[in-house]
């Protein structure tokens, strides 16, 4: 077991993690490097500094990866449409990735040969970071210490702060919460306690994210949100950074109690869990993508991506994001978007999202063919005849040889 | 042109198909049957006899279909999740297979050698009447006035019912609207007039299913629906029939705001058209279904059914529900449904529809093995080591050869 | 390690699962009850019966299942038109889920609480007999030796036989090629030795089933076989059983030198590895059964199936059989296979298969549409003009909007 | 009819495609364009000059495509594996976009608002070339001759003929055949006469590219095709053009009696028909791909290919060419070749293509993992258990609730 010399922690300043720097020195005897991120979780990530220094931690990386994250993770996603089981906008999948790679990135600055994360055996989030890491760095070690250690109880762990003088309380705002949650500007989501149960509707005072439907206000707001090439680049005609349009929509959806989410999901390891997520932001541009997608997009072009999606989003939730069908798939759908150009108008109402209006300078809908007035020609109906006839000829065929029903 | 004995008309009893009765005597020669249904509409279809029997119609069909038009196409659609392009719950589309198969039947018991629809030479009506007359009988022969005859605009069709004395104002209650409207039991659609224009919001008063969701109640309704090898069986508890589940979801989303669509949409014969669609009953029978599938379908089927649902839902919106390849992935869909028994708890609240609750005696969810607490050894975390390992060992290999990013 | 009480060993009678009978009773201090099954591998399986004994093994299954093998898993994954990437006919994985299925059964039999196989922890075999065994019994321990014991060297595992009076020598039939092998009615396969440098060709006397190509008979080889539901139920006129059938091909191809492969693969444990087989049988009932299909299927029933055919390859050889979705699969296959009836006329000529007629009363071919001479009609030339424009005209938007190329 | 003023034909120089020119002037009056392409298909393409000439055409185009063929359509969609049914190479199909791209460009060179082409009415070649004609310029006018004239059989063809002083012997060579044939460097195609009966083979003396596998040599040959990127850029070390790898193929395929097919295929435009197919190279370089990925190309990459290739291959053969969808996929697939580089050794032998050997620097196969000896650590057989235990563990759980088999 000692035969780790450095190793790079996800450290999120919070209890869990603060205890796993303190089990690596101890356990590999070998020195940490802590690495924390801001991914909009909406809390500080400077006082990790602090933690980090009092837990004898030499090397500490803070950063700001926000733009990162929404530029080439969240929008690439999302010119996807990518949904996971029909219902889940995949917030805590397409975080890891970016971690994963910033966890290797760093583990070669500081000639660290392993990587360590704060989650447990039975999740998601441990394939996720792991799969990166090794996709990213084949000879990496990884320890992932709810795996291994002994720590399983809320006793244990205690009992092991205590023994090593490791404040207990210096993450107590949000465990005030009985919910595992996770935060990045995508979403934040909530599992077990009484959601343990999935019969057992979520309590309103759950969710932080957004107001509740019934709270929302009386009127509904609008937004016009401007796409180039399938990503939002302005909000009411006011260009801005691809951190800033998710901030933005998350702010404006929350208020109008948009974007919750109840939902009993399959994990990649084997069971079913159910989960709770706010994507307030996220909803909105799902159903404005499409939206503008539905002017711009060839029918074929579309039908290929819809196909494919299921299967995109499946590599995304089980962590295979660093894949190369993954990529393969994005190189197909990027191309795709080469023309998603235009405006979205939408209508955000105590929870409901819906597109209202659509213009783009690439639409395909063509006004002049699809009237139910005069089309000067423009579209000859007889054409269906003969459009029908072929398309039928096979099963015209097979009912002559007696194959009908 | 006059070759044809006896043609049997889907007939509505409205201006144009009364129009298209005269036009088939009178250019074929030939004798007309008329077929109405009540598919759930909501107009009286007892006085199409009348109006058929004026024109000189001597058999005249009229016919209850509801209780299998919702058992045999929608319930068995629904089983699949079918959603075209995201968005469009095939409303119009499932109710064109039936009245196929019934105009091709009652032309096989009246002797008739061709059926007449009226449906346009643009849309996916036509194709989806005539790709089920000739899968059901291939020697029919088709006439589509609308792709024949020269009364393309209003003024030459009125000439036209007053040189033939008839009367055009008996179906002036739908002229009232300037859109083009279709409606059975799952949904209500419109087209045309400034819905023309992408960018348009629809006004208000177009939609006639639904309240506005600002002008549904303010506090939500919650209601308990009961599943039965993927169909619901019976709403808070009161078993009822197909037909009667959905007229009763109807009128309950519809009163909470709850069904309203706006899209472009791609047709099958080659351009895009804005359409609306109010399905208040359909919108919360897709929530449901995937609520009580995802405690009782294993993730494997689930994702299956997920990434063939596209190309069923196009099958159904191309027109191919008579089709061998619809017919095997509908073996397929049901097979997958013989656990999917349960019930699930829905908030309906201002045009939202949410999913609160599931349970399942044929749940999949082991609260055992999922919980965050003691799992008394039903799941062993270290065995996620060796399924990560060997999950990467592709990606290892490739990247020690140098494939990273 | 001692809380085994019955073991279900898949016992070949050889040496290794000889050993590992012996490490079962001395590891687990257990009872082993064996299992030998005649699948076509061309050996004796009575002798199991005196080594086992030998041995001291009191609960002895020696069951002929080659009629069960080829009509419940080779047959039906033959109508799947199966292969996994592109070239391997699955030979080695259809047999597993049999195998699995028997340990299962025994061990319900003969209150076993864990089963035994000698398959490694490399390979795909050993996933293959789990995955059965979990589905079929979801309590059932499962022992793998190789994965656990010490002996991994051919030295330790002589010293071990030594040791406890293992008769080595008993199986020296087999160990006279460096190969390692696997045969069933339907292949035989080899592994390692000088086929581990994929640049190796390999050795003529490396293969048992078949001539070569060169010393096959100068004189091609005709076979007439008749198909009822996807499935040969005689060949040149003789009707036979399926084990018959594929037993009456393998001797044909294998004497004409038809069924080499030789492969790099891609195992599901995430390794690529060098794999030959000889597959006579099944290489002339993959062409056959394209050919009768060709004839008789509708097209777009055909495509469904070859676009969901390398889905369904890939979960026979990962392992799943006995999944969900590979029976959501197989329901649809089944369904298509309904009218897959009549005659395939093969020819056979040193190592090639080629179909040189196919006919059937179910025929969906016209031959008086399909002719270039005078159709008399059935057959309008000027539809196509109308399905071309119709198929083209998002297209011609699409450039009408400056997208060509 | 008469509003067209220029038409650029594609010209064979043979009977058909000259009656064309003649009825083309005579019923459109006007000029006709002529053009003629050497795409390999084996002919002198140069005497198409002095026809067209006499027949009055004054804008002549004689062009040698082979190496633009090779490059741009046949190269990419061998990068694809693409196989139509199963069996069919794409021959013809591939050849259609290039002759539709030079029309269009030709008729934007010389003015011309109209194309025109020999294809009939039935086949799908009328699809390839007019779906290229529309998705390229949109307003162009398709004249398709056999689609429009009464000149359907032979007799009233060679009274038209007479009528005009076409000399109705200069393409008699073509004509010894009772087949409809088509070729160019890829293929040559059979069609009709006794292959009508789908029941009939081939006779010996149809095939013109190969010479019988009874009849080739009785020592095979060996090939040595180096890849780059996924295209063949050398054969036995020699670097040549892609037009003359495939001339080289089609001469080495074809003296040992390799690629010939037969097979009864789908048509787009609704039956089925029974066609011959010599493709010598190709059938050597689908074999040689696939070895070359198996050794380079990542496993779900290549699964991933392997499920998309159908709809790819249907893409072309239906004549979607120039589609989005087809460039989007093209996109998917050309990224996957990155690494498809090194060596595959084929051994040809009367008719059959083995793959014996391949090699490469990007290889991904890890014999030090692979292995059966000892592996020195570099796979952990433990890693395995969890692998399986997590991948049986939704199984495990469906069956603990009674749903095994």
């Amino acid at each position: 077991m000692s035969d780790v010399n450095k190793v790079v922690l996800a450290y999120s300043g919070g209890l869990d993690t603060s205890v796993i720097v303190r089990w690596l020195q101890d356990t590999y005897q070998c020195e940490v490097v802590t690495f924390t991120a801001d991914l909009g979780q909406g809390e500080e990530v400077e006082p990790a500094r602090a933690k980090a220094q009092a837990l004898g931690v030499k090397e500490i990386y803070i950063e700001d990866l926000r733009e990162e994250f929404v530029r080439d993770y969240v929008f690439p996603m999302f010119r996807a449409n990518a949904i996971y089981e029909g219902e889940y906008l995949l917030g805590t999948s397409i975080a890891r990735p970016l971690i994963a790679k910033r966890l290797i990135e760093i583990a070669n600055a500081t000639g660290a040969d392993a990587i360590s994360h704060g989650a447990t055996g039975k999740g998601n989030d441990q394939v996720r970071f792991e799969l990166g890491a090794y996709a990213l760095k084949p000879g990496v070690k990884v320890i992932a210490p709810w795996r291994e250690w002994d720590l399983t109880s809320r006793e244990t762990l205690m009992k092991y702060c205590e023994e090593r003088n490791i404040p207990v309380d210096f993450s107590n705002k949000k465990k005030k919460s009985p919910y595992s949650m996770d935060a990045n500007l995508l979403h934040i989501s909530y599992e077990g306690d009484l959601l343990e149960n999935p019969w057992n509707e979520a309590e309103e005072d759950m969710w932080r994210w957004s107001v509740s439907p019934e709270a929302a206000p009386d009127q509904p707001t609008y937004l016009e949100l401007t796409y180039e090439q399938g990503d939002i680049v302005a909000i009411n005609g006011e260009r801005m950074s691809p951190a800033t349009v998710l901030e933005t929509l998350n702010k404006i959806g929350g208020a109008n109690g948009v974007g919750r989410l109840d939902i009993v999901e399959n994990r990649f390891v084997g069971m079913k869990s159910r989960g709770c997520y706010e994507t307030p932001g996220g909803t909105i541009m799902m159903k404005a993508h499409r939206g503008i997608e539905s002017l711009t997009l060839d029918r074929e072009a579309a039908h290929l991506k819809d196909e494919l999606m299921p299967r995109y989003a499946k590599l995304i939730y089980n962590g295979f994001w660093w894949s190369e069908e993954r990529k393969m798939l994005q190189q197909m759908i990027d191309y795709s978007q080469r023309h998603v150009n235009g405006d979205v108008r939408v209508k955000l109402y105590k929870g409901s999202v819906s597109v209202v209006g659509r213009r783009s300078a690439d639409s395909l809908f063509d006004e002049s063919i699809a009237t139910f007035e005069d089309d000067a020609g423009s579209y000859n109906q007889k054409d269906a005849e003969g459009f029908i006839k072929l398309n039928a000829l096979r099963m015209r065929i097979a009912a002559s040889k007696g194959r009908q029903f």
